[in-house]
């Protein structure tokens, strides 16, 4: 064990020396962002909260008894909300007692990361991920995996490697799809594929291994394709979900995991206690009551997806009329582009000196790349894209 | 280590046995909650919310920027609020950084646990304690270290026993005041001479011992005290404060950590990292928007401490004519009873069957006592009083 340095668990100190690219960059985005012309870099509203959002909470703000504002778990009326979302847009028929609500996708990972997985586990997670997997899968206690996904194979999970990842100590692995940052939507031939590599393995290791399904991008699905859930291929699912992308209100969190009836019921009654009790432990991460009881409303409530296509059709036609090397999403706010100069960092400052802020590939395993978040106004685009159009024209510096 | 059950962890496992109790209890209450006369068993609210509450949280559901709903970590307007607030309640003089703002003092507590402690390490809680000391340790890999405090020493922190319990593992010793359950203010003689042990303890291990202040019910003050905080008897104590007991609404969380000027500015800077880092990884615990901005405005409401004050006089009046041992709290919402019985779960058993509710000692290491939440309205009161009146005549049952 190394050194404690001063006051801080050696756990979190270690952590946060990983994320050091990751804090460098947010500890300069504030104050750039305030001059930017276009804001690339997160996947955060850039334009008026939607229509609605607003008044759902002030109606739901106004008290209707004693009990509005006391402790609440997952409520009833949320927990129909998403039984019944789940059963029209899936097919899916979850108990209500396997619905638990979170504050977003954020603690619905991170409490089913805890509630499963300990010090000795391993869990596994597809490279590029998003930037906290790591380091949750580490605040659990277990030992993050890697296994790259490779662009020739056009981002599709790499199964035998998958399986060749697998040993007796793996508890879980987690699949992000449609996939921030490649955009990347799994197809079902892929994800059965994947379902079958976990059920032989779960078989040999004497134990199921939990597919953990990050579905937070699961309606901002592009070209009118039909999500696939990685869910309806292997029956050791766990569905996380956040309506935080579907209404870009990062700042109002809710969510929810489900577990699917597919789960054997001895297991789903286990995980029912673990869930309640880790929620608790964790700091009482359930949502503020007020985003409960709206979510049956807010449900049905979408930025505009039509306009974020177009969005994402700009930005792609743009950059490669410009000369860029990018992909383009099947779903999620991102795209993903290649750097032109080898040095990456040194582009992406060359872009902000000329106020295009954009996400180093750096914080997700990429240092050869960028991220567009499409969250961008069109003013945003405009303004933009001559600067790309001009830089990608400069000599590569170092 | 134990054989693993089904999917869970370990840990989450374990702990979820030790608060059986707690769980099979309030397992019980929902249902019981909805027909009861009276209900004492949680800091709940029991009257409607207090006026201005919602309007203020609905003032600043209208969104005034694009960024109104965008991700936010401690904003700036929340951070001036609280550093006003300890200025003019405390004379304590923290900087805007090192003020974290959290949902509540439970993600307070998760995370100042997870920031200061590991696996390896010790931290001391006196009992009886608030329910989720113990456990919250233990999800941070830290051994809870029990110590007792007496009833005879007026509940006071049995100062010698803390010495006595203190390793070169200790990080951390936990201070509730006043305390939940036994609603005691410890004086300032009492917090100097724990200030003076914690010194030469942390002198003597070769670190500093934090004393995490639990300072949830320090606005809950009756008889007109001034408020003593522990932090002003010991430099390396740590502020942990909710605005759910003064405004009685705990299902819109919000709170603080703050880091008095005491600690010296290199382990302040180190814990500034820390807690981002550690908000971030157990699952973004900040408070949700709105009620960041409303914290300047909420920070002067209050529930009403007169009538609280009048209802805890009633009750204490009530239960000692009847017959009852009981303890007169200096704050808090609690009034800490003897059972009647030698057998305290028959004795709240045989209330419940008369829809009288109260907390069992044994949630909370008292199996001989029972807890009387005075956040129960004054018809709570009045109905209940006389059954308790009648339930201390017959005779004990097993």
């Amino acid at each position: 064990m190394t050194e404690r340095n001063g006051p801080i668990s050696r756990l979190i100190d270690e952590i946060t020396r990983e994320h050091a690219t990751f804090l460098n960059f947010f500890g300069k985005y504030d104050e750039r962002g305030a001059t930017a012309i276009a804001d690339f870099v997160a996947g955060n509203p850039q334009e008026m909260p939607i229509p609605g959002f607003a008044e759902t909470l002030i109606k739901w703000t106004k008290p209707t008894s004693k009990d509005h504002f006391a402790y609440k778990q997952s409520i009833p009326e949320a927990r129909r909300a998403v039984q019944a979302s789940l059963a029209k847009l899936r097919g899916l028929k979850v108990d209500l007692d396997d619905i638990f609500m979170t504050g977003g996708a954020f603690q619905a990972l991170s409490v089913t990361l805890r509630a499963l997985a300990e010090t000795g586990d391993e869990v596994i997670y597809l490279s590029p991920p998003w930037f906290f997997y790591r380091g949750m899968i580490r605040m659990s206690g277990a030992t993050p995996v890697r296994v790259p996904v490779d662009a020739a194979q056009g981002w599709d999970i790499p199964v035998d490697k998958v399986d060749a990842a697998i040993t007796a100590r793996t508890r879980a692995i987690i699949v992000n799809s449609p996939c921030n940052p490649t955009g990347r939507m799994y197809p079902r031939e892929n994800l059965d594929r994947l379902g079958d590599v976990l059920r032989k393995a779960s078989k040999r290791v004497g134990h199921p291994i939990f597919l953990i399904s990050d579905e937070a991008y699961s309606r901002i699905m592009f070209d009118g394709v039909h999500y696939e859930s990685p869910v309806d291929s292997y029956a050791y699912s766990i569905v996380v979900y956040t309506y935080g992308k579907q209404l870009l209100t990062p700042g109002e969190r809710v969510g929810y995991v489900a577990l699917p009836p597919s789960i054997p019921i001895a297991e789903r009654e286990a995980l029912r206690n673990a869930y309640a009790m880790t929620q608790v432990l964790m700091g009482w991460l359930w949502p503020n009551t007020i985003l409960q009881y709206a979510v049956a409303e807010l449900e049905g409530m979408s930025i505009d997806i039509a306009h974020l296509q177009q969005k994402r059709d700009r930005v792609v036609k743009g950059m490669r009329d410009a000369g860029y090397r990018l992909n383009v999403p099947d779903g999620t706010f991102y795209v993903l582009v290649d750097s032109p100069w080898a040095d990456a960092d040194a582009f992406i400052e060359h872009l902000a000196s000329q106020r295009v802020l954009v996400l180093p590939g750096a914080t997700f395993e990429m240092p050869k790349h960028f991220r567009l978040s499409i969250t961008a106004s069109d003013a945003m685009i405009d303004a933009a894209l001559p600067v790309f159009a001009a830089a990608i024209k400069e000599p590569a510096r170092v």
